[in-house]
């Protein structure tokens, strides 16, 4: 593939050729890239905005994640945020720090990862900033959203025998990361050595791939369901339970025997010799939803592909609590995915 | 000082310690700090969003800033956007990469410069994101303002015969930025050489603590001046203007007599033999700003502070010019300061 040295064509003209090719698909998006700052009209809408900082070496490995996936997921995972509060992704802005082992193309392969999420989740690309860095790749995203007021869905807003919900399964994109680590040595240039990847394509893909809840957001809206309280699954079901149980000062009981679990993980956790639950409560990254909605929508709940009722919340004084195949109760502690430990 | 580890208190205590003394100042900020995404209510207001990453060793060298200023300037250039949107900055989050370096003490000196400018320029600190990071610190500031929508100044609005307006000085940030660099020697343990900072305590702070103009806009509006076109001034004046020129599909003439310098600036490109007017023309930094008015505007401009008419917008064909005191004509380039070459 060609190489175009970043040098060569200079700071606006990367931003030019990595940005010119993005279509502003939104009516309150008023002005993108090439000011200094993007211009956005919300009129009667509540503003919705998260920001994410991924690092190389800490928060990726481009031994096995290719860029254009990296792209991707860079951006999915700030929609989900977005989704997590009942709202819709509506702009994103990229800063990039690139080193001189970045060329155009390695760049423009990251934007087309950049390009097929805003497509796939209707998101313009409205600003940001590149320049050099010293060592690695650094990308920092933030996204900004619409919402009604009043549809709003905070992380403090669940109530005593609210159904605790989680949508997809648990635990997925944690297996892939383990089974790409395992063959992290095919990849290093051994040609002997081939990736053992059969049959393994889904967790792989929740991985390297994942997607934001948009359907789940848009059939609960369908189905007359306002949660009251909600929050994306990014460091583990046992962090985020704690969040929403904090903040809504409350506490919950949820089933190990209704926590789902793919086949996949199941049979990769088996060969590992890991335990599957822990892996769904404590494993990062699969940018599903927990939420909590009243009792009195089980009804409208049950038909809904793609949720699982794993519990309920508590009064506070009861605490957190996983209960076991066997009827035993284990207290839930926060040992998530932190990259600071 | 004390020196608490990061992973001893982990990303949540971290990030309650470092922002729990920032309070809500706007209305507009629905809900900052704690969720998914920050809420904002803009009502009929439009959204201004831009963004910066600061890359330690790429755009600051934590042997002459001290982190408090390193903090206060983050957030203020960011600010700058705004204001030369002709907007007020309201919220803006903080996204931190960080090595086993810093200390929570570390973090929590940038954090008051962060806050020294909240305060000073009426902006909520509304979310962010932290993590570790394997070499350095990493600043990543997103800034979200508001504006009028008939009021907003984007670059590309100048005329022919539009006046070309500048604040303040230019070309003294680098002229500090130069100073540092040449006492950096001082700071490196020796203690027999002590930085020789007399009597350039005013490029010193231009350098370390700029400000953004808010006082400019605040004057424009009460003068009833609109200006047509306009942005800050952070790569030097030339590559700005070539910006708005190019966004206005204008030419312009700049009079060298008229770029206002400082005392302290000329007195150190002497000292240094350097050209003090090419580094007010391509010195970075600066965050003044530039912009064009009418003409008509003429008699309101002359008795604001702080603004010198500098040249004139033409027709494109005209091109780039700067008019030396001869009256001889230099094409103007951009050579500004430029991260990436």
């Amino acid at each position: 593939m060609a190489r175009t040295e970043i040098a060569s064509i200079g700071e606006f003209g990367l931003i030019r050729r990595l940005t010119e090719k993005f279509p502003i698909i939104n009516a309150s998006t008023l002005k993108g890239v090439g000011d200094d700052a993007a211009v956005l009209n919300y009129d009667a809408k509540q503003v919705l905005v998260t920001t994410d900082l991924l690092l190389e070496g800490v928060h990726f490995d481009l031994v096995y994640v290719p860029l254009k996936h990296l792209g991707y997921k860079a951006a999915v995972v700030n929609f989900s945020d977005i989704y997590a509060m009942n709202g819709r992704p509506k702009q994103m802005t990229v800063s990039l720090g690139v080193s001189k082992r970045f060329s155009v193309e390695d760049l423009e392969q990251l934007y087309e990862g950049f390009a097929i999420a805003c497509e796939n989740y209707g998101v313009d690309l409205v600003g940001g900033d590149t320049s050099a860095s010293l060592t690695g790749l650094t990308i920092s995203i933030t996204c900004i959203g619409e919402a009604d007021k009043e549809k709003i869905v905070y992380r403090n807003g669940a109530k005593p025998t609210d159904l605790v919900c989680v949508t997809g399964d648990l635990g997925s994109a944690y297996m892939g990361l383990q089974l790409l680590e395992r063959e992290k040595v095919a990849f290093s240039g051994n040609e002997e050595v081939q990736p053992d990847f059969e049959g393994r394509d889904y967790i792989l893909q929740r991985q390297l791939k994942p997607e934001a809840r948009k359907d789940i957001i848009e059939a609960l809206e369908k189905a007359g369901i306002q949660p009251t309280a909600m929050m994306d699954i990014s460091d583990g079901l046992s962090s985020e339970l704690m969040h929403i149980c904090s903040q809504s000062n409350a506490g919950c009981r949820i089933y190990e025997d209704k926590i789902p679990i793919s086949y996949q993980s199941a049979v990769m956790a088996e060969e590992l010799n890991m335990s599957i639950v822990t892996a769904a409560l404590n494993g990062g990254e699969d940018y599903e939803l927990l939420f909590t909605v009243s009792i009195n929508d089980y009804d409208k709940i049950i038909p809904l592909e793609g949720i699982n009722i794993v519990g309920h919340i508590t009064k506070p004084e009861l605490g957190l609590f996983l209960v076991g195949r066997e009827g035993e109760e284990i207290e839930l502690k926060a040992q998530g995915w932190n990259s600071l430990s």
